[in-house]
């Protein structure tokens, strides 16, 4: 499962820093991954990473800002032209159904696959065998929603050398200890699934918010997660400029981490007035707070790992 | 006088190219520039250029397609952020009004200029004390239009040792002999302009075609210009898929290039399978019909010179 910033930059573009969008690849997807924003040039930075745009599966946009929007109808376009057909689900605040439609009917983009638009409210958004993914509305400017994506826990792997010990034929009965149920086999010996079956993998839970200012609904929506992507456009000596334009510093957003209970911090959507030499230091100001902190760096994977032992680090 | 392309490549960017976007620097304008469509990613681009976006002046859309057009929002809101406040006037097809007035009212995008929208048809789109620039309607699948930006001759220099010597006072009637009125002093001498003004400077003529099919209403409006830029999408061999798309190919823009007796022709907006190694290639193709052709490249200034001098190279 890994997490790759395609662009980590406010508002506008700057050399070597990109608008706001992020990448998902999960296991369970088979080759598929997940987006999440989409400012200007987007596709552009895809084609600097190991992901083929055709097979976006899954976008979800926070806030209709054009720094994490703009990229949109370039992208849905050329996701046509390398040959995606597959359905492509793209969630957003209401307003982006008639951003898409209004810019690919005048451009007259054709889609050679089902484009399915949902305009999300708060709460569960999407949910499959493997994921489920709610939203809530943060504070900014204009309605923006953070996304929590919630991994399923997977059932532990079954121990097949001590069940060929104990007799155990292969086939349905291994389906039956493998989802919880014993079973008594025909010379009346009971096995217990939890006998031969290992600890189930927890879940991981990851959460991406829009532009927000500090608010308790971005504590509750990151309650407890692995991982905490949120938006530090600000240093802290800027913090009025920050409340000014609905935005989070440095420090706030590690007090969010931290309020939270968050195992792992990224900070990430940095004002284009900071070079990427300045990154470290908006590192350093927000590890005070919460010292698990990582300032994103945009085209290097980040590996989001089951355990917690990266705690350590 | 500069022109420099921001994006070659058509559809979508590759690798090392990007979607259509051509600026074009003239020194009558002090320090603004002009642009000619404006695909994703072309602010981008503009950050690798010598062009700082706050100075862009007028901004021609050539036709709706969203390789020509879906940079647009993004370039006019960073205008806005880097400090632009002079106007701006952009021109295109019907069309272009409603497609800037939904993704900027969307995405709630506030200028902090007067964007002036200009939805063109066919004769003169606007003249100024240094340029006229004229609009044709091409051939593609949408109303596609290309550009002729024709500059005013400029009038000779002043021979102001040889007035010295006559005797002229500086002062309004310089301004008569310059302006072309022959004047008669005190002492009743006739001072003739044509004696005390060189020669006029000849004004230069660029044409910039948007997506077309080879069709006479392109020939008429690149007649005798001094620079013709044109679409060449594919090279010869794809002369039937050219025709199907509304494009044209290598041969097909020589042919116009020949036609219209223009001085000298480059080729642009390459299929994203052309690589930057192809364009070779596709230029030598052109140059078996119209010898002084160039396959442009991206971010390198092409000097537009006065005099015809260039055709010898």
């Amino acid at each position: 499962m890994e997490l790759w910033f395609l662009g980590t930059s406010a508002g506008m573009p700057i050399a070597n820093r990109n608008v706001t969008a992020i990448a998902l690849q999960m296991p369970q997807n088979r080759g598929t991954f997940w987006m999440f924003d989409c400012g200007e040039g987007t596709q552009h930075q895809l084609l600097r990473s190991p992901f083929r745009l055709s097979r976006l599966e899954k976008l979800f946009i926070t806030h209709l800002h054009g720094d994490h929007l703009f990229g949109l109808p370039g992208l849905l376009s050329s996701r046509s032209s390398l040959g995606g057909t597959e359905p492509l689900d793209l969630y957003g605040p209401p307003g982006l159904r008639e951003f898409i439609e209004a810019t690919l009917r005048i451009s007259e983009t054709h889609l050679g696959y089902p484009l399915r638009i949902h305009e999300i409210e708060e709460g569960t958004v999407c949910e499959d065998d493997f994921f489920t993914v709610e939203a809530a509305k943060l504070d900014h400017r204009i309605d923006s929603f953070g996304y929590r994506i919630t991994e399923l826990p997977r059932t532990g792997v079954l121990n097949t050398e001590l069940l060929a010990k104990l007799g155990v034929p292969s086939g349905p009965l291994y389906g039956s200890l493998k989802s919880g149920r014993d079973i008594t086999l025909e010379d009346g010996r009971i096995i217990r699934s939890a006998e031969v079956v290992g600890n189930p993998l927890p879940g991981r839970i990851i959460v991406v918010l829009g532009d927000t200012k500090p608010c308790d609904s971005a504590i509750e929506l990151a309650r407890g997660a692995d991982l905490l992507v949120h938006e530090a456009t600000f240093a802290n000596d800027l913090v009025d400029k920050a409340g000014e334009y609905g935005h989070s510093t440095t420090l706030q957003a590690a007090e969010t981490a931290q309020a939270a209970g968050v195992k792992w911090l990224l900070i990430t959507h940095f004002s284009s007035r900071y070079s990427s030499e300045d990154l470290a230091s908006l590192e350093a100001e927000s590890r005070i707070v919460f010292s698990h902190t990582d300032a994103a760096v945009e085209l290097k994977p980040y590996a989001i790992p089951r355990t917690t032992a990266r705690n350590s680090d």
